[in-house]
């Protein structure tokens, strides 16, 4: 890395993606790292700004600031990745699989005048056939802006087209997706909507590498914070399915423009889009209604992928763009599902590989004998703080790990802020240490010695608990604890994730043994610490080895298909090979949910 | 015709078209009809209300309100008929041309359930494929709206599918253009848009026959009378184009929703729509700029025909309905022309034809020997009652008709009302009957003797005038006269019209002797009368039996388009096989101007 480049350009040459919000500007105060070895450039007026004074004194730079002097080592924390950094580094190259949808032409116009009275289109068209493509479809709207594109151009008349491949049909056609001026880099948009979050990435659609991304909340949340009050929205108000789709579609529009701007590219520039979501998120931007996922049989209106113009819901990208939305494959196992697939790049269909990614949802895929399984399991909002007495998102001040050393209990928080609540990742860990010292037994009962610890067995139900914080050493000037019911809150959400895995196990008639490769896909799934999720049950306990935890695969599935033909016909094909199961009607399915409720 | 049936339906199905703009309710009084032999029910209340005293008097009648008693012969004035019969009755029958590109498949759909999760595409594509339909596109806004649909139809799940054949690319590929419940008809709309006035025709797609019609105002007449005015409106304002389009496309909303009311229709049954005009009606309809038709070399933004979502312009037809546009030809010689070029139903094409419409811009065709040549002339808005010192539109009260016997005037007006004005065919008269009895001169000068003629010769340019009626017997408390000016506009007029004819004769090396048919289409072209046209040089004098006027053709040529895929591709090859010829750049064109403006 030559001396003098910043050190977020230098992890982005690296495939490692650090948080970046403001593109670098020194804003946003995400891109937090600290050298472990050698040195950097002296930290900036920006960085003394916008750093914590604790943090500076720790030794904390902002990598958009600090510059290569040297050879250095960087500690990264969590919280300053997008997604780890070995999928990332994947979704980036691939160059095997570079075979977009669509390409760059060229060429240079007749000008009109009183010897020439074609219409413009008659003379874009007779340019075109002499560049050999006499058979291009070419949509309204791209005409529509062609006549200002083509008296710009005046004097030379040099245009730049972009043309697409619509290989969705038996007989591949092509048509113009875009008219551009001379010399212009087009781009691809790919949008991982999930239900609370948000990320936007710009690819370059000439070499397929990611130009830019940005992440922000998903708005629908003020109209319901999961999918079935969002259902329940749009049921109880007439125009509810608009509105938050018109909500989605502007958030992504501010995101799209933040990516341009960060790159200084215009939308025209912005030739197709990939859109993945669960199938809630998914219908609900494309326009398709909800009602029937939201009553038993819970189905989806739609399963194949979906191609449409990108203007009809909204989203400004160039005149002829198209979104494209891969397959989804049941009501709750969406596209998003098949885009984390896409990301995860199995390397070998015939291992036996189990991938899921963890939610209110936990949707789970089995690979076995070039067999696919999957489904959905209901593991609830625990893991994302709800329905938990201090429980959190994973944001600023939350307890992420946990350990108890004897009498002692050491947290670790997001950003190193004082505890304001326990997320997730937190949760698991405390379960997982409180169980490895014989604090709670199988069934999930908190007993023994801990000063920590309160037992109290009063009418009403049990009132135990077990103090990870005291109010003394927290932001919210209480304790910070984990209660009984806080731990069934937990047992029953990694019963169905356990059960998940051992129903499709049993379809497949094979065991935990016979997993190869056990993918943790998703942030909850990346924060998570593998021991703890074992040790409590929610993963069998089949070696640490087999385990690969492999951060935003749906966003990095949704970036491979923006650039790649075959990996939509990947999307296609899993869509229609996939065994989906029904767990609600599924025999076993009970029996192995009441066995995976205790601790093991 | 069965005894009771009322006039307006006994004409309709003898193929005569009455103008009954309120759908037949008795209100609009437009279908005045009048008895000549035979009789008819007794007036009703409505008719008493609705009819002026002395109409009644005279023995006028409502066709919607006058029941058949016994055989009965009628007059209809040509104010109550909206085309010529022989024309419409063509429009309506032609079953050689059925050929539409949309058909209705019944079938069944699986219901969903907990043993069937698919999603509704997924069973509806299933019962497509037992039914020969493998492959269907299916359009995402058609998706939207199937699980509703699915849902009414439960408990039996029986749909009518709409299915489009797409022949414009090179393989044919068929799509889903509505789903529609069990036993639901289906039609098509066409529309001709005038520069001041729409027509619009619902045609039934199960057997090309037209089930209502309705006429209006361009709206856009507001924002400019004319295209030119029109385009520098779209100059001056922002917005302009949009304004423009909006109210175009609100008019046709409000016109469609009439139609429906009329034949108690829905628009999700509506499921595909023609719509020609003039280049710059084109344009502005399918949001294509104009800047570029105002200024030279005056060439179009598009030319091929289109084809594109209804709901991408905001038409409210069903959801996955098309908007289909004929070809342009040039900047001035628009998919009107080639809709009346259809409509006109040429029997032999290597006879020797001039097809013309007569406007501000008057587009001419000839064909001979299996060639064809266009031009546009501006022939100028006196015609339409423009620039003329009495000139008006043809409403009630123009003087429409116009003889000279003797010393005697006699004028008839439209609805016999008393004279406001003079239209575009009482002007042809008047300057015809004065050529005739030799009160003006080959040069458009008045001359001779008569009580009507005044001639005044003083500085500032001469105000001889030639009163058609005095003003005791006018609405308007004065004479209504025509000037030496007038005389002048028209002689403008038709000088462009027959140099616009003689140039495509010169481009094709003959004369008019060699024509066979001389057809004559549009509002104007059909109440002219015709020998006055002759008289005044303004057609070629090759025999009076050699003309036809064949009304509204653009209208007729939409509808035909509507149901026969043949008819569009026979549009599409016109526009590819035609000469058009520049008169600005024609080296003949202004000889023969000069030579055209005396009055033979």
């Amino acid at each position: 890395m030559p001396v003098g480049t910043n050190l977020l350009d230098a992890a982005r040459q690296a495939g490692v993606e650090l948080v970046a919000i403001c593109g670098g500007e020194g804003i946003c105060g995400e891109c937090m790292i600290r050298p472990t070895a050698g040195s950097l450039s002296a930290p900036t007026l920006t960085e003394k700004a916008e750093l914590a004074a604790n943090d500076l004194a720790a030794g904390f730079r902002l990598a958009c600031q600090a510059q290569v002097v040297g050879d250095v080592r960087i500690e990264i924390p969590p919280t300053s990745l997008t997604t780890p950094q070995r999928l990332q580094t994947e979704g980036q190259d691939a160059p095997d699989d570079f075979d977009p949808p669509l390409f760059v032409l060229d060429l240079q116009v007749d000008p009109p005048g009183l010897d020439d009275l074609r219409s413009d289109e008659s003379r874009l068209r007779s340019a075109l056939a002499k560049n050999r493509h006499p058979r291009i479809t070419i949509e309204r709207k791209v005409l529509a802006i062609l006549p200002a594109i083509l008296r710009q151009s005046a004097p030379d008349y040099r245009l730049r087209l972009v043309i697409r491949r619509n290989t969705e049909t038996e007989h591949e056609t092509k048509s113009l997706a875009a008219v551009l001026p001379a010399n212009t880099k087009i781009y691809g948009l790919a949008v991982d909507v999930g239900t609370t979050k948000l990320a936007a990435y710009l690819v370059d659609l000439e070499n397929g590498t990611t130009a830019a991304r940005a992440g922000a909340m998903n708005p629908q949340i003020s109209y319901g914070e999961d999918v079935i009050s969002r259902i329940a929205y749009t049921n109880s108000h007439p125009d509810g399915a608009k509105t938050l789709q018109n909500s989605l579609v502007n958030s992504l529009n501010n995101l799209l423009d933040e990516l341009c701007t960060e790159i200084d590219a215009g939308q025209p520039q912005i030739v197709e889009a990939v859109i993945v979501g669960n199938t809630c998120m998914h219908h609900l931007f494309a326009g398709l209604p909800v009602a029937q996922l939201g009553t038993a049989p819970y189905v989806a209106a739609v399963s194949d992928a979906l191609l449409f113009p990108a203007s009809d819901v909204g989203l400004k990208l160039s005149a002829g763009a198209l979104v494209y939305m891969p397959p989804n494959i049941a009501g709750y196992v969406g596209a998003d599902h098949i885009a984390m697939l896409i990301g995860a790049r199995l390397k070998n269909p015939s291992q036996t590989t189990i991938a899921l990614d963890i939610g209110t949802n936990t949707e789970i895929s089995l690979f076995h004998n070039n067999l696919h399984w999957s489904c959905s399991c209901a593991s609830g909002p625990a893991f994302e703080g709800a329905h938990i007495t201090d429980g959190m998102r994973a944001a600023a001040g939350a307890i992420e790990r946990l350990q108890i050393h004897g009498t002692e209990v050491q947290i670790k928080t997001i950003s190193e802020q004082p505890a304001t609540g326990i997320c997730g990742s937190g949760i698991l860990d405390t379960i997982a240490e409180l169980r490895r010292h014989g604090l709670i037994d199988h069934r999930g009962v908190l007993k023994g010695q801990h000063p920590n610890l309160f037992l109290q067995k009063e009418k009403g139900g049990p009132h135990s608990a077990f103090i990870l914080a005291s109010a003394d050493k927290t932001a919210i000037g209480r304790d910070i604890k984990v209660t009984r019911l806080d731990i069934n809150e937990i047992q029953l959400a990694k019963a169905a994730i356990r059960t998940g895995v051992e129903t499709l196990l049993s379809e497949a008639k094979i065991t935990a043994e016979d997993i190869d490769t056990f993918l943790v896909a998703g942030a909850f799934g990346t924060y998570l610490d593998l021991d703890s999720a074992i040790r409590i049950g929610m993963f069998p306990d089949i070696g640490r080895e087999k385990y690969e935890q492999i951060g935003n695969a749906a966003g990095s599935g949704a970036r491979a298909m923006l650039v790649s033909l075959k990996q939509r016909q990947f999307a296609e094909q899993i869509s229609l090979s996939v065994n989906y199961v029904e767990l609600a009607t599924n025999p076993a399915f009970h029996k192995l949910y009441i066995g995976s409720l205790a601790f093991p």
